[in-house]
């Protein structure tokens, strides 16, 4: 044999593999996804897995496993499932424990808000007479008359793509055939149908989060949302925060590639299975409107998000992008004369996905009500808005709510500690855990118990400093 | 042995081929040009040749042959080579006849006319000061109100490819680094480049016309010409004249894709050989400036002229057409994020060659002179303006030049009639040949002075038609 067979307990799913490839990569290979705050780095020892057979195949303990674990967890075969891979032929067997596991549900169904329909894509339907001798005009600017005659539509251009589909279109056109104009914002055209194809107007919204993905294919003359896809963000496996990734954007030049390739390619396939679901092409979606954290929005761009790393934070770019769906490389499976849209930021940590937010809550058109949105995620924002303004803030919420950064800190998972008391007297400390069993970390809610009881106690202070008692 | 050994004369050039390839092909391999009108369909009959061993070997007389051979020239080997093809493996010795033989010479100077340097790409050289915390900004706004501050110049917009650029730039930019945009039209910023690159500034203006395709590639800080390169245009060999070009196009779904991959391979090579002269990458070039007749801006866009072969002529697009040279395919080797700027063209056979030396020629300013512009070429436009006004006519002079469509017509080569006369009185015709041989046809200028003289002697009316005497 050429290669190691491994075998990941309790799911029973074995792989082969050449020696060098990362246990951690060789799971995702079969859908089985360990934790990785760090991005495989061997930074966060969140992906703690226990080798039941063939320890002698593996690397010996790095520095970070040495650090992360102690010499009782080594001496059991607990590892560090991205700092290991196998190094000769054998059968290894690993057991992957629930605290390892990202258990990643999402959400993609919330309130639905009263919006008119106004898409920033419309179909017109013509009839292209034929050009009459004695004037000198072209047949697109015959094109552009007709739409001023019929739809009191004036001033708009022709796209290139669609002046050559006009020509191939015209060169067999019947008499009293009619074509339907695909036209952008009143003022690009930027396709050519033959026939009246104005039923079918379809475009997709796409909320790209640190996390997850979810796309949500709408009927756009309906302004009904027809199937809905999502998944977890493929670029997870590069850095789980938003941090990790700007640091793995920056450290090799092609990485920055590597993580617009990844984001893209998981869109292109929640834009397959939306169509799928509802029965249309790829090529019937003219439009694409993107969402996301300023950071994911670099990202999916193929921005470096260098600058969003370092004081004061500025992203390369605020206002939104509109783009050729053509001129966007790697290609986005919708139509190729179709439009990108990236909706504008507010600033490095406030991004698109917190404006759209504000728009479905009509934060833009002052009323005398005061609004207060909490978008909580990896990164959690919060915004405040009456008559006289908007107030935005951001913070990250990773640490919270996955243990980052945390010596201890898990998710709300079973044996996780939620509740600490802290008595200001005795200072004897209280503790709850999940399912009321040994504890074996610490989550957000019993993190901000913790911190507020020793406050209470007046054994930390106000710098987040321990008061010397 | 596999192939056939086809030697033509006078060259001594020998080209190995397999059966089926036709013999107007293989000597446009070895760069022996033979003439074809009709773009190799047997129907002009004037890519004679003479077979001088190997008659065997070849394919029978076709209709199309007999007739435009003589049972005579046939008996002596004389054969069209755009109908014939080695159909064995043998050897073929072929005989192309100075008649032949296209003898092209692209003129590619004239006179200077002065004019002021105002080009549509200009850079511009910033210092892109470190961002200052409390306000929430983007590294492109920064910029743009740098160019407000600095060059005054205001209301630019930023690309995507620029934007890409700049993120990368800035990640690893040194403190009081200069940056230089490329900026078009004083609107939208097309590239950044590092440190202060303003002395290089590249354009190049391309001329295709149907037989032949220049380049000028232009110093845009000078306004000089640096280096100049031409070729006639490969499209030929799907026909000579626009309308056997446009035949063509409409004959087959792909044919309309190789006429442009053809033209624009052909610039390509132009591209790179004026650079090579002028010691420039192809990188250096931002601008790319088109002028050609309609059916040739058409063809170079991809776009199908059909419209262009039936009354009343249409052009599918007049009106001058801006493109990212990222976005034209086949890829024209300039800077991809450069411009193409294909000429506005005035009707459908009036193109912007035209609109071109209109403007070179300042019919656009009027002033007290009255101006005759004649541009003689396979099509002929002549351009009559004053200050009142301009008038343009166009008409296909091929046949005066080329002798298309007339059966004995020739190009004004040896053996050609170029004179004629014809007694009013006696009707006796006499005439006189180029090099005052035996005469093998007869030339532009022996057609117009042979149907004047017809016209003269009362034998051909205004219609065109004889006289019955």
């Amino acid at each position: 044999m050429n290669g190691s067979k491994i075998t990941f307990l309790p799911y029973q799913k074995s792989i082969w593999a050449p020696p060098g490839i990362k246990i951690i990569e060789l799971a995702r290979m079969l859908n089985i996804n360990i934790v990785s705050s760090c991005g495989g780095r061997g930074k966060c020892g969140k992906c703690k897995v226990l080798v039941e057979k063939g320890r002698e195949g593996l690397n010996p303990p790095s520095e970070s496993e040495r650090k992360f674990l102690s010499p009782e967890e080594i001496k059991e075969g607990w590892r560090l499932a991205c700092t290991i891979s196998p190094q000769a032929a054998t059968e290894i067997v690993i057991k992957v424990p629930e605290i390892s596991l990202k258990d990643l549900k999402i959400q993609t169904r919330g309130a639905d808000l009263s919006v008119g329909i106004n898409p920033v894509i419309k179909k017109y339907v013509l009839e292209l007479s034929s050009p009459l001798l004695g004037n000198n005009l072209s047949l697109e600017e015959l094109l552009r008359r007709r739409l001023e005659e019929v739809y009191g539509l004036y001033g708009t251009r022709m796209g290139y793509e669609a002046l050559k589909q006009l020509s191939m279109i015209w060169a067999d056109l019947q008499p009293n055939e009619l074509i339907t104009l695909i036209i952008w914002d009143g003022k690009e055209i930027l396709s050519v149908e033959r026939g009246d194809t104005s039923d079918n107007l379809y475009g997709v919204a796409v909320d790209i989060g640190t996390t997850k993905v979810a796309c949500f294919l709408m009927d756009l003359n309906e302004g009904r949302v027809l199937s809905v896809s999502s998944s977890s963000n493929p670029q997870g496996i590069f850095g789980e925060d938003v941090m990790s990734r700007v640091a793995f954007a920056m450290k090799g030049k092609n990485n920055l590639v590597r993580l617009q390739e990844s984001v893209v390619e998981c869109i292109n396939r929640l834009l397959d299975d939306c169509c799928e679901k509802a029965g249309l092409s790829n090529e019937d979606i003219y439009d694409c409107c993107v969402v996301g954290n300023t950071c994911m929005l670099h990202l999916f761009l193929g921005i470096s998000p260098k600058s969003l790393a370092f004081s004061p934070y500025w992203p390369v770019i605020r206002g939104g992008v509109n783009l050729k769906a053509g001129e966007f490389r790697p290609a986005l499976r919708i139509n190729p004369n179709g439009t990108i849209y990236v909706m504008p930021s507010i600033a490095g940590f406030v991004g698109g996905d917190n404006v759209a937010v504000q728009l479905a809550c009509n934060c833009f058109v002052p009323d005398k009500s005061v609004k207060l949105i909490l978008d909580i995620g990896t990164n959690t924002e919060i915004v405040l808005a009456d008559k006289k303004g908007i107030a935005v803030c951001s913070c990250a919420s990773g640490p919270a709510f996955e243990g980052m950064h945390i010596k201890c800190g898990i998710r709300a998972v079973s044996g996780a500690i939620d509740m600490v008391s802290i008595d200001p007297k005795t200072k004897e400390v209280r503790y709850h855990t999940i399912g009321e069993g040994k504890p074996i970390g610490i989550c957000g809610s019993g993190l901000i118990d913790a911190i507020a009881g020793l406050i209470n106690a007046g054994l930390l202070n106000k710098n987040g400093t321990f008061n010397v008692i």
